[in-house]
C-alpha cells in the first residue's frame, strides 16, 4: 500500500536508536542520584519512541532536518514518561513494560518528585531547540501537558461516573493521548519554520493519528494477541474501563447482554474466565467491527490532511503502520 | 532602620490583594471541574505571597512597571502552590494554614494531577509576559523548578539518611527554597529589561534573602510563637527533621546532650513533652544564638548585592521585614 515501506521502516529503526541513546546518555551524571537514578531508570525502560518520530518526521515534512529537532523529539519522549510515571501512581499499576513501575521499585514520593523533574527536564530540552519563534514552541508544548492533565482528570472521573456518553469519552481520548500527537506535530513543524498552512496540516494529522491509535488501542485489548500486544488481554474489561466499545456496546445492547454490562460497572469489572462471554457480546453487537472502521476513519482523516505535502510519505507509511499494529 | 517603612509596606498590602485577586479569577471558568476545582482550592488558600512580590519588586528595581510582570509574578506563586501540594503528599501533611491538605480533601490522584496541572498552567502564565527575552526568561523559570525538585529530594534523602553534613544541609535549602527566591528576582529583572549587572545584583539578593529565610524558618520552629507562627512549635524535632540547629547541636554536643540527639535521630522524633528539653539543649549550645547571626549574616548579604541598585528600596524593606518576622 505504502511504497519504500522498508526504507521508511528502517529510518524508524535508526532513529528510534539515536532517540534511546540520547535518552539513556541524558541524566546519567546529574546529581543527587536520589532524583536523576529513577529518572534514568524510566527513560532506559523499552518503548516505542512514537512520539520522538511524529516531532522528526513532521519537522521533514516542514521542509526541516532531524538534527534541528533532535532536543525537541527527546523533550516529547521525557514528557510522555512523565504521564507513565504519574498515571502509574493512579492506576495502581504494579508493572510497566514488563518491569516494576516507578513508585513500586522505589517509593510513592520518589515516583511523584522524578515525574516533576521530569516535566521540567522536557522544557530544559525543549528550549535547546527554540530559535526565534520559542514563544509559540513552548506554547504549544505547555498546552500540550495542560490538555493531557485534563484528559488524565476526565478519565479518572468516569472510572467512578455511572454514565459516560460516548461523546465525552471521545473528548477525554482527544486530550489524553491525540492532544500530545498533535502537539509533537506542531513543534517539530514550527521549530523547522513550517508555513502556517504546514503546521496546521500537521496538527490535524497528529490529531487524528492519535485517535486512531486510542481506538486502536482500546480494540487490541479485547482481540489482540496476550504474547504480541504485551498487555493482558481484556484489561480494560476486568478494571471496568469505560472504553468505546464497552458504551458503544452499551448503547446497542438489550436485554440479557445489556445487565450484563451494567453488571460490569456496578462491580466495577469483571473476572478474567468472563472475558470470552464479553468478547462474544461485543462481535454480536458489531462494536468491535464498528471501531475497526472508526479507527480506519480517523487514520483516513490523518491521512488527508498531510496529502498536498511533498515530504510526508514517512507520515504516512507511520499511520498505514500503525494501522494494522498488533501490539 | 528603613525609611518609608509604612510607604513599602502599603504597597505590598495593595500588591499582595491584587495577585490574589488575579490569582482567585485565573481558573475559575475552566473544565473539567474535578483538576481545577481542587487547583482553585489551592490558589485561593491564604499565603503571603512573598514570591509573587519579589518579581514584582525585582522588576522595579530593574526599572520595570508592575504590570508589565504582573503574569510572571502569578506563574511563581502558581509553580510555589505546585510544590507545596506535592511536598504534602510526600510529607503525610493533613493541614496547611489551617486548610485540609488537597489530598486529604480529595484523594491522591486528584492531588498529583493538580499540582501537575498547575506546573503548566505557571508556564502558561510566565508566557503571557515574555517577549522578546522569552528563552532566557523560560529557562531561568525551568532552572529554578529543576532545583526545587532536587532540593525536595535532598530533603527527604535526608530523613533516612544518618548522617548530613551542614554543608549538605545548606545544599539542600539552598535549592529547595532559596533557588525559587533566585528565580523571582531573575525572571522579574529579565523581563523589565535589566541590564546583565542588576539581574546578577537580584539574583544574589534573592539566593541570600531565600537562604535566610529558610535558616530563620528552622529557627522559629523552635523559638517561634506558636499562634503567630501558625505552625506547630517544635514540629522539626517531632518528626526528626535534620535542619541546621540540630545538626550544629550534635556538631557541639558531647555527653548526656550528644546521646540525647542522636536519640531523636534513631526513634525518627521526639514526643511533644520533649520539646522544651531539647530547646534548652539548643539554647546551652548556643545554636540557637548562631543562627540568629547566619540569618543576619546572608540577609546582610542580600541587602549589599542590591545596595548600588537605585529602586531597590523596597526589595530593603523586604529583607528587613523578613529578618525580624515571627510568623
Amino acid at each position: 500500500m505504502i511504497k519504500d515501506s522498508s526504507r521508511f521502516e528502517s529510518t524508524y529503526l535508526k532513529e528510534k536508536a539515536i532517540i534511546e541513546k540520547k535518552l539513556s546518555g541524558l541524566l546519567k551524571n546529574n546529581n543527587p542520584k536520589s532524583l536523576y537514578e529513577p529518572c534514568s531508570y524510566i527513560l532506559n525502560s523499552e518503548g516505542k519512541r512514537i512520539r520522538a518520530l511524529l516531532v522528526l518526521l513532521s519537522a521533514q515534512a516542514a521542509g526541516g532536518r532531524f538534527k534541528d529537532v533532535y532536543n525537541a523529539a527527546i523533550a516529547v519522549e521525557i514528557l510522555h514518561n512523565f504521564t507513565l510515571i504519574h498515571d502509574d501512581i493512579m492506576d495502581n499499576a504494579d508493572k510497566r513494560r514488563g518491569l516494576p513501575t516507578l513508585h513500586i521499585k522505589y517509593d510513592l514520593s520518589t515516583a511523584i518528585l522524578a515525574g516533576d523533574n521530569l516535566i521540567a527536564v522536557a522544557y530544559q530540552n525543549l528550549l535547546k531547540d527554540c530559535k526565534s519563534n520559542d514563544r509559540r514552541v513552548v506554547e504549544a508544548f505547555t498546552k500540550g501537558i495542560i490538555e493531557i492533565c485534563e484528559g488524565q482528570s476526565l478519565d479518572k472521573e468516569f472510572e467512578v461516573r455511572k454514565e459516560v456518553s460516548i461523546k465525552e469519552y471521545m473528548k477525554m481520548i482527544e486530550k489524553k493521548t491525540a492532544a500530545l500527537a498533535k502537539m509533537c506535530c506542531s513543534i517539530g513543524s514550527q521549530i523547522s519554520g513550517g508555513s502556517k498552512k504546514e503546521i496546521k496540516a500537521l496538527e490535524i494529522y497528529g490529531l487524528n493519528l492519535g485517535i486512531a491509535f486510542q481506538l486502536q488501542d482500546d480494540m487490541l485489548d479485547i482481540v489482540g494477541d496476550e504474547k504480541e500486544f504485551g498487555k493482558k488481554v481484556g484489561g480494560d474489561l476486568m478494571e471496568g474501563k469505560k472504553t468505546y466499545l464497552f458504551l458503544r456496546a452499551l448503547e446497542k445492547a438489550r436485554g440479557k447482554d445489556k445487565s450484563d454490562l451494567i453488571k460490569v460497572i456496578r462491580k466495577k469489572g469483571i473476572k478474567k474466565n468472563q472475558i470470552s462471554k464479553y468478547r462474544n457480546i461485543y462481535i454480536k453487537l458489531g462494536v468491535i467491527e464498528e471501531v475497526k472502521q472508526l479507527v480506519e476513519k480517523y487514520t483516513d482523516k490523518a491521512l488527508k490532511a498531510v496529502n498536498k505535502i511533498d515530504n510526508a510519505g514517512s507520515l504516512k507509511w507511520l499511520a498505514f503502520t500503525l494501522l494494522k499494529r498488533s501490539k
